[in-house]
């Protein structure tokens, strides 16, 4: 039978042979990300069932949402995954045994350093900072002061596809020269293929030989999969999935199938399928994400999922034409 | 902007540069494929504007159904395209003009040889033979007989990823002596990685180095698109896709992806997303196909989606941790 043999190394470490990457972790985004859809309005017993699935599943970090200011975000529109208080975390996972380490993200911009306790006194283990290119020196000042508290930090540069090559490359110079250890290659409007990763994540390898490269991929174009199993083959160890793909738009590469894919024998599928079918699937009937046209679209012009998202709260949300029309003359622009 | 640039290589012909393959040939198999789904019980104006979509769309090929004997087949029980009469198909085209060829496919051991005209007398361009490793014999003779009757033939051979790879190599040999001018890699259960789409395209080019390779992929682990798109890379110049992925079980790779995809000026999108929302979206509320975790775990276990289709069938379609404890339990056996 053919299967992923090769892609998974055949590494030699203390004299044994793995069919697997020791180094490979995996980050389920399931809340954080699928906040984006639902402003985080996530009942609590979804977000308990989801970490005690993930956790049993061997996943090793679980994102659980945003940690952003209340003078920002109105706590009556936006859930409390938006927020991340420590007692709301303690209080929904209480009595877990925490198997999974915990995760949340924060926006250059967005973030209240002072919210953040020393890592010794907060349940996080890891605060992941996103931002763009041109805010990469932010990133950095922010990504400094967590690590002085103690926390385990990535950062995730997002829209990497909308950059000229040079300001990419100055980037990955800097933060060559940070303690980061980690740094993520994003897809965030699902608009690349297999090579475009590949170009990537070997870019981010040696502008960062001694750092490990995320992968986050989005699915407009049924490639979040595909994309990072490629970014697996070309080097990355830290994966990013969520619950059935749930994402903003067309959502993520699923959690299942990515355990599905890897060998270690720490990783079981099995609690998946059945968060799926008892949370997941109940959740689809009553919001939206996935393969859907008008994000395929936003994917295949490289923009964001934004006029797709507006399209399909439209009274126009089938008119697949129509919206490839808009968007493609509204693209015309010198 | 990264793009697929590089994939589509730029190869001189006659003093002039290409950013595609001008030999890079697409096959719509929406009705012959997604036939399977409902016994080919298509209306007449589906399947011709779905012809006519196609072929403003730019596509080269469009297999319409099978040719199978009325004597294996109830006409009562299955729709017009199990047998592809000419007269149906010529009455359902009629007055269209016929810019995309036209094909059907047939069965090992399910055709009635004296059922197909000579070409001159028929409205199809190409038949596709599909066959089993172990039946390449016979479809070598099959595809002899169709080519003395003037036809473009294909051969398909179907399930490669079950069979051992010294009968692979045996069965490429023996192909390699014919005058068969294409010959598909087919991923009969959405099982392969990209790698082992490579692996095999590579394998094919390299046994039968003068022929045109196909490449049909299924979408259990949403790679049927990204796996498309490896196999360009690797050298397959003739693709399978159908509207909105239709087919079997989890589909097929998406034909308004893979025209995103290819840069062809002769190509365009537009027909098939209006084909998709003035039929396709109605016909997948009455019809299943798509990314459905059953179809997902019998991909993973490299097994025929029978298993999948049936438990969706059932009572118990959302069950799916239950689905995958009878697969796994029931794929112990030594």
């Amino acid at each position: 039978m053919l299967s992923a043999f090769t892609t998974q190394f055949l590494l030699p470490r203390e004299n044994q042979l793995f069919m697997y990457r020791p180094q490979i972790k995996v980050l389920d985004c399931t809340i954080r990300d699928g906040g984006l859809i639902n402003k985080w309005q996530f009942s609590d017993e979804l977000v308990r069932a989801t970490y005690q699935a993930v956790s049993e599943a061997g996943v090793d970090y679980m994102e659980i949402g945003y940690k952003a200011p209340r003078e920002m975000f109105d706590p009556k529109e936006y859930g409390k995954w938006r927020f991340c208080d420590e007692d709301d975390v303690k209080r929904v996972l209480d009595g877990l045994e925490l198997k999974s380490k915990l995760a949340c993200m924060v926006d250059i911009g967005r973030v209240n350093e002072a919210d953040i306790l020393p890592v010794r006194d907060s349940i996080f283990d890891m605060i992941r900072v996103a931002c763009y290119v041109k805010d990469v020196d932010k990133g950095i000042a922010l990504s400094n002061h967590l690590m002085d508290k103690g926390y385990e930090v990535t950062l995730n540069i997002m829209a990497v596809s909308t950059n000229l090559e040079k300001d990419i490359d100055e980037a990955l110079a800097q933060l060559n020269d940070t303690a980061i250890p980690c740094v993520y290659v994003v897809d965030s409007y699902g608009s690349m293929y297999c090579e475009d990763i590949t170009f990537l994540v070997k870019k981010y390898l040696q502008a960062m030989p001694n750092k490990t490269i995320g992968i986050h991929c989005h699915n407009n174009r049924q490639l979040a999969f595909g994309n990072t199993v490629q970014a697996i083959i070309d080097g990355a160890n830290m994966l990013d999935a969520s619950v059935y793909g749930i994402g903003r738009g067309a959502g993520n590469c699923t959690l299942e199938l990515l355990l599905g894919f890897l060998k270690n024998p720490k990783y079981s599928l099995r609690p998946v399928l059945k968060l799926i079918q008892d949370y997941y699937l109940p959740l689809r009937e009553e919001i939206e994400w996935g393969y859907l046209i008008p994000y395929m679209v936003t994917g295949m012009l490289n923009e964001h999922p934004r006029a797709g998202i507006e399209w399909r709260a439209s009274e126009n949300r089938d008119k697949y034409a129509e919206f490839y029309d808009t968007m493609v003359h509204s693209e015309m622009i010198e």
